[in-house]
């Protein structure tokens, strides 16, 4: 069995009793920090993921003056930990808890934001870098060096901002801010494999190689996240029917949301985005046709590992960020050091600066309603939301310049502790002042948030409202072509989302529902177009 | 960090994804179990343990015929993964979902079982093959082998026949075989450790600090379970009060019992103990504390990755069946295999039936009332309900006789295949056979299946009337002091388990309720008096 836990020697074999000292190590304090972070949680300026880091700095700190530095490897950041472990949950309960009508909805802007804005950032941080290290007379670097660079810092971190924007106050905002996170991870890491595949040397035909795999993995594995969600819709709905059992039922939905994600992987496709849209597809069909007590169960289940997840893995970048080992190396240069730290830091302010404000610009231009512009407190909000570099950074980072996590080379130790520095202080000085800033930006027009969060609901209204009752239109009659037909075409473009919609809901409820199960009577776990 | 998922390389360096092969393999199949199970459900010989051993065997030599046999790590049994990842999980839903007051009032006759039934059956097993391998002229092992070949062959596997037996039908056999597999689990799996640290002969002193080391370990493991327990009641009962939030509930309860498990291979205590008590102290109290549908989540959540925990196990050990480097080694002496195989096998036979009659013997001595002496219908199911051999033995042979997996010595894969074999043969012939056996075993007294059960609540019924009569007697009077208080030294010794009981049911009103929380108007999971 290849799935082992190697370094966990027996726990049957006494001397050898370490490995269970970090399991148990790391178990109390996930613990430690969701009491703590539970207290805290009424405070104006800490967050979970703040608690967390704080708390892993602080246990790093302790092992290392007890220990005095021997105790290393705890410190060492795991990425097929995380890749494998943590980061499923967290994607999978997105896709599945997020509100899919706005997401839907939003899909345009979201896209642009995640994939423009993601590659505007991208190159602003490559050019950038190699521009100016070149200026500082740093020339350790190459050219693909700069480039997964780039991609590294351009994986945003959005977990931190999702836990201070709320999702019923602002939902669209949250929305935006939350389905960008999603696709921004998945185009920085489909980048960083790109860029790895791909010869260093950009020429315009690498340029056109990048471009059509990019697409390739962005559609397939979005139907491979697809395929298998429907697959555990059809499979639960035509077995278990009339003879459910919960645990069953729950098992093979965590089971087959797993399998999409290790699938992905094997195909070599983006497991995030497999996952992202298995999630989707699951709470729209599959969780329909569970018993009540699995729905109340899955739901809160995929919350929780999510959540266990989340809190983990910033405890665990804090606890790394005391990685002796680069820093030892890294400490003959302190001004080489600090002066590429807050480059890049300055960098990935600029790069997101920049693709913020000119997909906005892009966006705003599109949209001739004043209404429906994205307003400059909302820019900054999602400039904002976008600045903390989180665990996926520095998972690349490890994995492009270190091998198993060792490096004894100063200019690879420098990109990772630069790394660990910007995530550390992105995440602790921008983590902090987001709650006060969100506030800031959003109370004042706290009565009408509504109305100020960016493709605002009541602009959508006569759509939506249209939408609406064409759909009920299409329930009352059973699934069968309305008569009450607009022109299609007209529709389309003037309003291509929402025409998008009106065929996706009469195609849903007539063929998609019908064989994998779905909506009804019962609400689902968010609801579509109630 | 140590725990490392070292040999899953890199899922984003492409060429060496073999581990990703290993894992969708894994999640694939178990998938695919969980729905053929299910569809194998109503048959009359199946059941879902033989189902996935069936499922691993046939992948195993699908895989082996495909590659030439040139795959085989996925074919080697990790113990790592079955302590660490596979058995917590089941052991403390067992815990949690136990009926406690069955298990509590046959709380001696289960130890009985568990604890002198397991020595009985190590002892016949150790001397029996010591003895018998001596007289067919095998002189490889030596005295520290057979004691471990008799605590490897010591420890049942329940599961199989637990899934036959109906809890509702006859509750009592059920709690009777259930407590007796998680006791006779840690038992031995405490003997193979107090084994493998003693030396290796016996002497009077080596015995008595076994038995001091042995009532060490079964208390303080006891404690701790008690402990964590009592602990993430009154946590979640201090701090939650008034805010409830059902993902930190649910994590905080994962991750203390997971916590409970860890810390007591940390001290070297036997996790299994410790975590089925925490399950224990977990349902009844902390369980009481949470919101309605943390309840919900909980309890199907722990039933569920117990469900995932065992159809993994099963299949594991029926793919690790065809590890092809202990069977290469051990092929070129068939006879020596077969005839260490069957004397062991017949030694398991012999053990378990002198272990198990021997038990009802005393048991029966001690009980006057006809009706609730065990009858010999119930020791022949009780019999046969521990021959099966399973995961616990496999793993334990691995520590006992390989090096991470690997071993070149003939004696020690010999050892290894007779105990696949073992596993094997009494799952798949014993296991296909309990149905058919439980039924004529139990059926004809179907009516008066209760009453034929050994301690049945009929014979309990005058000490329970009055138990529950006190108990809520007490509960009316709000956890005061009973009048109608009876004479409790001549309770205590003419019916010493119903006499604990009122007043255990007396302190846990008076003192435990009022700071962690429990019972009430609310009914919890599995009734406790009511």
């Amino acid at each position: 069995m290849s799935l082992k836990l190697d370094s966990v020697s027996t726990l049957l074999n006494e001397p050898d009793a370490a490995p269970v000292h970090s399991v148990t190590l790391f178990v109390a304090l996930v613990s430690a920090c969701i009491v703590i972070g539970h207290l805290l949680q009424k405070t104006r300026w800490m967050n979970q993921s703040v608690t967390a880091l704080a708390f892993g700095l602080c246990t790093a700190t302790v092992i290392i003056l007890t220990t005095n530095g021997k105790i290393s490897d705890i410190l060492l950041f795991d990425e097929d930990l995380f890749f494998i472990c943590l980061l499923p949950p967290i994607i999978f309960n997105a896709g599945f808890q997020v509100k899919k009508k706005q997401f839907f909805q939003n899909f345009i802007i979201i896209n642009l934001f995640g994939v423009v804005g993601t590659l505007i950032s991208f190159g602003i941080i490559s050019i950038g870098s190699a521009k100016l290290f070149m200026k500082f007379g740093l020339t350790f670097w190459d050219q693909g060096d700069f480039l997964a660079l780039g991609a590294i810092l351009s994986a945003t971190d959005t977990v931190c901002t999702l836990q201070v924007l709320n999702q019923e106050d602002t939902p669209l905002l949250y929305s935006l801010v939350f389905g960008e996170g999603v696709v921004n991870d998945a185009t920085s890491i489909v980048l960083f494999n790109a860029i790895q595949k791909f010869s260093v040397h950009v020429t315009p035909d690498t340029v056109m190689q990048f471009t059509g795999s990019f697409l390739y993995l962005f559609s397939l594995s979005t139907l491979l996240g697809i395929a298998v969600g429907l697959m555990s819709a059809y499979i639960i709905r035509k077995l278990y029917f009339g003879r459910h059992s919960t645990d069953r039922e729950v098992a093979l939905m965590i089971l087959m949301a797993y399998l999409s994600y290790v699938m992905a992987d094997l195909f070599q496709l983006s497991g995030i985005l497999t996952v992202f849209f298995c999630g989707i597809v699951m709470s729209h069909y599959t969780w329909h046709n569970i018993t009540e007590s699995s729905r109340v169960t899955t739901k809160h289940t995929f919350a929780t590992l999510s959540f266990i997840s989340e809190t983990f893995i910033f405890l665990y970048v804090g606890m790394d960020a005391l990685d002796m080992e680069k820093w030892k190396i890294v400490k003959g240069s302190p001004g080489t050091s600090v002066a590429v730290s807050s480059t890049l830091l300055g960098l990935v302010l600029v790069g997101r600066a920049a693709s913020v404000f000119s997909v906005s610009f892009l966006s705003n231009l599109a949209n001739d309603s004043p209404i429906d512009k994205i307003g400059f407190k909302q820019q900054v909000t999602i400039w904002w939301a976008g600045l903390m570099r989180g665990a996926v950074s520095v998972a690349l980072a490890y994995n492009k310049f270190t091998s198993s996590g060792h490096t004894q080379r100063p200019k690879n130790a420098i990109m990772i502790t630069s790394t660990i520095t910007i995530v550390l202080f992105s995440n602790v000085v921008f983590g902090l002042l987001t709650k006060p800033l969100v506030r800031l930006m959003l109370q004042p027009r706290e009565e009408s948030s509504e109305i100020s969060s960016p493709k605002s609901s009541s602009a959508l209204l006569p759509l939506l409202a249209n939408g609406q009752d064409l759909a009920s239109e299409l329930d009352s009659v059973g699934g069968g072509i309305s008569i009450r037909r607009p022109s299609s075409l007209t529709m389309l473009i003037t309003k291509p989302t929402s025409t998008v919609h009106y065929y996706w809901r009469k195609f849903d409820n007539a063929v998609m529902r019908p064989i994998f199960g779905g909506g009804g009577e019962e609400s689902p776990p968010n609801d579509i177009l109630h």
